[in-house]
């Protein structure tokens, strides 16, 4: 039996938890793949690994036992309580799986240095369980915006730079990025963290025909964004205004509701209005931190547009997800068609996986329904 | 110079009221075509005819002249101010080309007399105008459902019971579109009444070779819901309920929420949404009559789905639109295409058009990206 | 100690369970008084009863044990976890005081007999705990709208006619009140249902010095409306119309969307809009069955208001509530405020309990902000 | 005939011209006084004076004359044309004794210089139209916050720093408001800015036995919360957090998404808030400039609550309005009462027409039913 390896960097936060979490779940036929893209009907023949097949393990700084999270996430209505009690020993069987992740204020020595340890975990993890190829997705929480360094620009001078001890030239995902493409294995990037997108990393990723795709999970508003602007773009009613409001707990509230990370995930959802409505538009966005709604995510949006003869009108939506039972499923999806175009060969900018970010990487396209009929299409000549 | 006739059946109503205005605009150059889908650059090569070349005409049962109309219209917001100033005498012009309309408690005679009578008025009005071809549009208010008989089965039947005197065997949009086909004239249904949805006028249709589209015009919620409904189904979520309310004033407010009439529009908005996701949900649906809103359409939609591990979320939106603007640019976009389609030789039901309505003949695609994609590609064959 | 009791009609139903297993979380000191309109510090010296002191029972036709209705309401997210694993035996234990309900489909002989039965129950509930007093509440299904009949005109004409075998001259929550005041107990309708409302009864209960109140608890949609309502009063807008729409599942949706049914439920939620407002407004109103819901009950309203020189606004509100969890502790107040009013002499209809009410008995006052102020300055005088 | 006059600092501004416009079509009766509360019935016995008795003169900065100002409201729909066409030559009436406004950027001179040609130029006002008082009414665009300072804390400090020449030791609308007290005239805030709000100009205001009021209209959002957070209270549901966002375009969305502006303005909204709900919630707000929307102004709020057992719900609300059409009827009611107390001798804060301000001036009340009784039964007493 094929079998593939899921590396999660992030393993122990909600949307790590929840994927492991349900994983298991959907190995015991005790759940429905509901909210899996690769479990549709269109994807039948593609030759995707089984859940059966997929192997879980991953990088953390945080040491918190997976079920102690999972149970927090079944107070906050992520996690079932029939399911939590079904995979509770699964859970700890991947916990032996999981290895302290990097952060550069815990880490003496070079970043080159921890790559290397990073690399080798990944290598073990694979070797341990006679794995075919190894998959790994960053789930870990958005950075602040890293800045723009000349050492970013080739793979010679990155390197060198990070052969110096004690010099950060790499944010932590843009190190896990490196490992994972030393370690000869595909890199999922699900935040809108740097992560690989930096020339010196994708020249890396080219050379050693790696596949890779990105970036920030398409999970909630910007879902419905993506979904809804080509109406008016077919319609040829003229958007004059697109406001966001976006509230959520947990800790991706703290950190996405303070500016200098919100920078990087306000400019990733920001990005593709813009492109899907043909022209800027005046679009205010905003993310708040409400504890109180947990792991509730609640998006407001106002769109003003007008019609025939100049004529003002409007439409609103308010969504009401929990992110982690959003993005948990789609991670396995990336897991699942990621290594199927590793074996397919297929290396590089992941394009038609753009369906599932915010960002996509290798192309334009924003656009929910002509995202999935590529998907689609690729799929089936995998 | 090529030159076409639009024929409104309804000519005197908001739609008709607004759409004769707006063209007389775009004529003018004094707004830009906002709401007109066939202004598109997508569909610049493909020999559609210009603002200049549009002639209009059309029956109504009403008698106010087209400027009085056109005052309230603006008095609700619908058409501004400047554009009433500009198009007054254009719209008196366009009076001189309204007919009586047909209906059967103002008509003695047989039905057979009356469609011979509605297809010589255009008739005339093509040679008075030395027209290439005429289209007709039904923009009538929507009717009571009507009862299915065994003489709508062949066209024999049918014709020998239209002879009979003071015999009602078709309802009168069905009357307008047999006397439309029969004046050689493409027929497109953008209300949900029968029209040419019976086989002896589809059988005249095909006979004739006479191209035909509808039905009822995608507006509102349902353009939201042919929009949102398949990010569901792409995204595997599963939509549980998808519960509707529409306020909306005007006489469409009257008609539409008594029961009888609603019983047709209801059963063309709900249709679609079960084809859209693939299974039937629970959907409650109604349509209120709230006078104070004018012309104005208030639509609340809330969708209850499930995601990972059954999690249950929503999405809900509210929809605040005027439906004769949104509606009256479709109409003469469906003059133009509905025009090219017959020039081209195309006959029997428009799937192509399906785009534009809620309850589509000649195809079972209810997606409005892919609706849209369709209309493309078949607009550049033409 | 003095000690009460609460008697509930339809004690298995959601409201009472979940008011049963609240109380018995109270009386254990796990919950806070979350909800509880009598443990607001104005009511500190009223001289209520104590959650300690109140002893709970009831009627029902339902025989499903109290914890099996309990963990339905867990898995609902209703009754959290934690508070059903502490009060299950207490549960348990209330079982032992709930009697079979009286339903005419499976009585046979009077209805005397039946209220006799009923008032016996009642009786050997307060003897069997030696309680002071009993408040009944009435907390079933709602029932299809009763016909008015010429016996419900006098005391005298409606015991003749309840002797009758076989007949059936009340609805169900007529003769739960009819039993109640037999009994000497004060009866509160927390249903639209028809209850104590006939000249009869409320003959019946003057005579014997009772106080009651009612009706249909102000749990949501209501709520908000008797709250807003006055703002557009006391700012001289003028409210245009005022639309609604209810999705419910459970078991009360299936019951309320059912039009016999909604009747009562209807036109209780609409007497108080015409009020508020000082004159009728045009306001559609809908009760919609959505199962998959549960227990959660979401409202969209939509008021459509003018202000200076005519100019239109609106104000729309989405209300996600779940009725047991905001109707429980309503139940369990008016408990203890009927329960100090009949101690302090207090008989007829308690207009100063409106403000727990949709359609109040005894004030014709709607206004919140009015009924709590006299709420708290009623009870201030116990 | 008594007379009064109302002079607006702003005169020229959207809310001013709407006031002095609508006031014009109240003294013609061809509008109702729709968002009037001086006009409901209750208070017709409070000698309030008449629509007839009032005189309208100001200052501002800006030298566009009032019908201009006019006709660009009538476009954002906030006067109907026919109002416009009616008061037209009024307005130019008014433009008469509409005088240049203060703003230190174009002073030269002293404060007081400046101060005294305000006061001089109301002084001549009255003169000139022999009225029997003067209402002074802020209205201009909200001020950056201005630092408090040594000299605000008592007159004779604060008088000292005026006479120096090119020292700014007062915001305009400070300096409005000494202008005012030293004319002998009320002084009304109507929005968050300094105005009478310093220890010296209130010392002034006792000395002069002069009432003021204010400060900051409540006209949408504000309004609204002040409505619903008492129910909260009623009800001892938590709320755990109430969250808002506004949208607006004009000058005032300009002016308030500004930071430095909106600090004044956030600070107002909040101030209430937490008195309301009795304790400190997390309440994110934001004000976003979105220049299609005009006039108008769209808020959206989303109220996390729990109730019994903890359990969590919400309620959320958009709310859709005309500022200028909410603020001017409120101008002209504070006109009304203002001058009213004035005369019966009032002096000092009108804590009294708190029910008009989200940050209201001699009263801790921030509860609409309780400000709106307070306000009827000091009205009674005039």
């Amino acid at each position: 039996m094929v079998s593939i390896g899921l590396w999660l960097v992030g393993a122990r936060g909600s949307v790590a938890t929840t994927a492991i979490a349900g994983l298991l779940a959907l190995r015991d036929r005790i759940v429905q793949p509901e909210g899996c893209v690769s479990a549709l009907p269109q994807f039948e023949g593609s030759g995707l690994p089984t859940w059966d097949e997929i192997r879980v393990g991953g990088h953390d700084i945080a040491e918190t036992a997976l079920d102690k999270r999972a149970e927090l996430l079944t107070d906050s209505g992520v996690i079932p309580h029939r399911v939590l009690d079904a995979v509770r020993s699964g859970l700890s069987e991947v916990d032996g799986d999981i290895r302290g992740g990097y952060h550069p204020a815990t880490h003496s020595g070079s970043q080159a240095d921890a790559a290397r340890r990073l690399a080798d975990d990944i290598g073990e993890f694979s070797s341990r369980h006679g794995l075919d190829r190894v998959v790994v997705v960053n789930v870990s929480s958005t950075e602040p915006v890293f800045p723009s360094l000349p050492e970013h620009r080739t793979l010679e001078a990155l390197e060198a730079a990070m052969a110096v001890p004690g010099r950060t030239v790499l944010p932590p995902s843009s190190v896990a990025a490196y490992a994972a493409i030393r370690a000869g294995c595909p890199f999922v990037d699900f935040t809108p963290s740097t992560g690989i997108r930096l020339p010196a990393l994708t020249e890396l990723a080219r050379r050693q025909a790696i596949p890779y795709a990105g970036s920030d999970g398409k999970t909630g508003e910007t879902l419905v964004r993506s979904t809804l602007a080509p109406m008016f773009a077919a319609r040829a009613l003229s958007v004059r205004s697109w406001s966001g409001t976006n509230l959520l707990g947990g800790g991706d509230g703290l950190t996405l509701a303070d500016a200098e990370h919100a920078g990087s995930k306000l400019a990733s959802k920001g990005r593709g209005l813009a492109t899907l409505l043909g022209s800027e538009v005046t679009a205010p966005l905003h993310i708040d931190n409400v504890p109180d709604l947990g792991e509730q995510k609640i998006a407001w949006d106002h769109v003003s547009f007008s019609g025939f003869l100049g004529v003002r009108m409007s439409v609103q939506f308010t969504w009401s997800g929990y992110d982690s039972a959003l993005a948990a499923p789609l991670v396995l999806d990336l897991a699942r068609f990621t290594s199927a175009a590793h074996a397919a060969g297929k290396a590089g900018p992941l394009g038609a996986l753009g369906f599932f970010f915010k960002d996509p990487v290798g192309t334009d396209e924003h656009r929910l329904a002509e995202q999935f009929a590529a998907l689609v299409s690729w799929a089936g000549e995998l």
